[in-house]
């Protein structure tokens, strides 16, 4: 039992492995064209058995349905400083050729009921086995720094109160996400100003040759 | 000159990937027991030669006396999810021992006038190398993801203003500051209630029992 | 000039990164199978800019063909524990879509007049850039360790005589190969018997059932 | 039964990650000195369950004293390219001060009945956890490739005939034992005539000056 799940996950670890080596990838090359990196950095991890028969379960998804149907089997988030790159960064994974994009979900515009806020884009990748290829179903979220912090509590809360929160947890959960929506717009804000005197500067060196 | 540098400098990348393996570990240890853990994520940079010379060079520092007076040119990073973590990182700290405390500065309890908030402990660590031991000074600091956040930001605006900051920054910096406090301090009730509502969890079913 | 060679060879670096991950999970699947796994272990390597010079120098290849005609800008290392795995990595490299096979050289059955024997495969690779797909040459080297422990002594030897080895130097390299060639013999033979071993096994087990 | 087993073999998953940093760390810094590196690489792992169960019966050890009675529970090998250069790695590691040797066997001198030839180093190291330190046992063997080579090869065969090997593949077993000694024995001379050749060279360069 314990095989058939390790070789059931196998293409799915070895996608998240080297999905990370190509998104943090895209950070670096940023770094060295010393232009501001619309990624902060980048974390993935395959579901751990538990979770994904709960989830399954949860959603009535048959065992043998498990690679078509639960699309965050492999997962990969990706973090930003700024509201703003999250669009950037979208726009950098529709150029890419080496998956296919099979759906996006824009919490961001359209944030949850609870409060979240993320960008999901769901992938096709190929993986190439020493048994030939296997295209897997691998989500990548796209947030913020004070998003990611916002949805990680979130999650452990929500995983406490199996999603029935009392009352006051709902509020206080509620400011928190305000809280994270403020510093997100006061960090906007800040990002403008500094863009703005970018452009004052330049203008003035370019009056002063 | 370059050779020259790389040589200065082998012992603290060596103590850096050293220190990530060791306080890394303690995140894993913590998730083993199925506790929660202080630690959310460690990151460790040794600091660029440009950096080093501009700051020797800020502070007064002859190039001779580096390693004795810059604490800094090796820097560790542990970023916690909740104000009180901290304080629990710097008991597991204190507690190691393959390191010295040289120093302890608390910018939580007295945030810095810019907003700045962390907690900084200076270690002298030793680093075994094939020409025999070397003891260097590491700086480890301690933050929550909102402090961290800000502080982030702060330094990349600090760096294009050479710390002179235009007012109207500086008053939306401090709004941004601001912003992250408030965020600590819902994530903090919200803490609260997590550890009342396991109280009274844990006395329901001992009642039942 | 340091930063055209960072930006020239920053993809060569992503490729290298991406294919040790390929590669080595490609041992990973055997093992997780319980099979013998071909592949003993990956390296790979971007080669250092005074060699890349050196050897554009001694084919005559001028700096702006570097891409184009210098093959080995980017290289990795497969090696096997037996002869006979070398043609069964060859065709699992064969049967990837990650990349296309541009030219297969193969010193094994024709070994290098030096003694050198390997099996070099030549491939096209698209790696994926924030200014879009760019295709690079890739040289994959598979050889059991035997050769690989030759080849790496005679490299640095080679390097050291530019090329023109004393002859009692060229001689005992010689008698080295020989060494290094009869101890793959060796292990050859008994690989066999291990699998004739296994059959004989197989039947005795399946007669007393 | 499996969290037990988790969280007993903990501090030895620790120590071979802290440890492999720092031997490698070792090889980075010959590199940095530009002089031969005495090592070539560094692997680690910590024993499956199985094989510490299997041994621990074989050798009738308690489960309650496998901690201090099994030495290879966490395991190095740190593979060099000369004969000559296992006492030069055996000296570094007797000049550290991070751990303390517990005792050395030197199967180079004596090698086994098998053929087998390795340099053995038990160290006591204590790793720093959340709960304190451990002080825990490492063994860490140093070899040529050639030795690694037959080893790992002789490793698989034992594993096959539960250590009795029938006549015919003892003998061949030897014959490879052989082949292998030679291939160091041959490496050896050339590295002797390296140096020879180094020193006429210095010699010769420093009457012309």
């Amino acid at each position: 039992m314990k095989k058939h799940w390790d070789l059931f996950l196998a293409p799915y670890e070895q996608a998240i492995d080297e999905l990370k080596v190509k998104l943090k990838g895209m950070r670096s090359q940023f770094e060295m064209q010393s232009t501001h990196s619309p990624i902060e950095f980048v974390t993935g991890r395959v579901k751990p058995i538990a979770s994904i028969l709960d989830k399954a379960n949860k959603k009535g998804i048959p065992l043998d349905k498990l690679a078509a149907e639960l699309q965050d089997i492999a997962g990969l988030r990706m973090m930003c400083q700024f509201v703003d790159d999250i669009k950037k960064v979208v726009e950098l994974l529709r150029q890419r050729n080496d998956f296919e994009i099979v759906e996006e979900r824009d919490y961001i515009t359209h944030k949850k009921l609870s409060g979240y806020r993320s960008y999901h884009i769901v992938i096709r990748y190929p993986v190439q086995t020493i048994n030939g290829e296997k295209k897997i179903l691998v989500e990548i979220q796209i947030r913020t720094l004070a998003m990611n912090f916002w949805a990680t509590i979130e999650h452990s809360l929500n995983y406490k109160y199996s999603g029935h929160f009392p009352e006051d947890i709902e509020r206080r959960l509620q400011r928190a996400a305000e809280a994270a929506f403020r510093l997100d717009e006061e960090m906007s804000q800040i990002r403008g100003e500094i863009q703005e005197a970018q452009v004052i500067f330049s203008r003035k060196t370019e009056d002063a040759n």
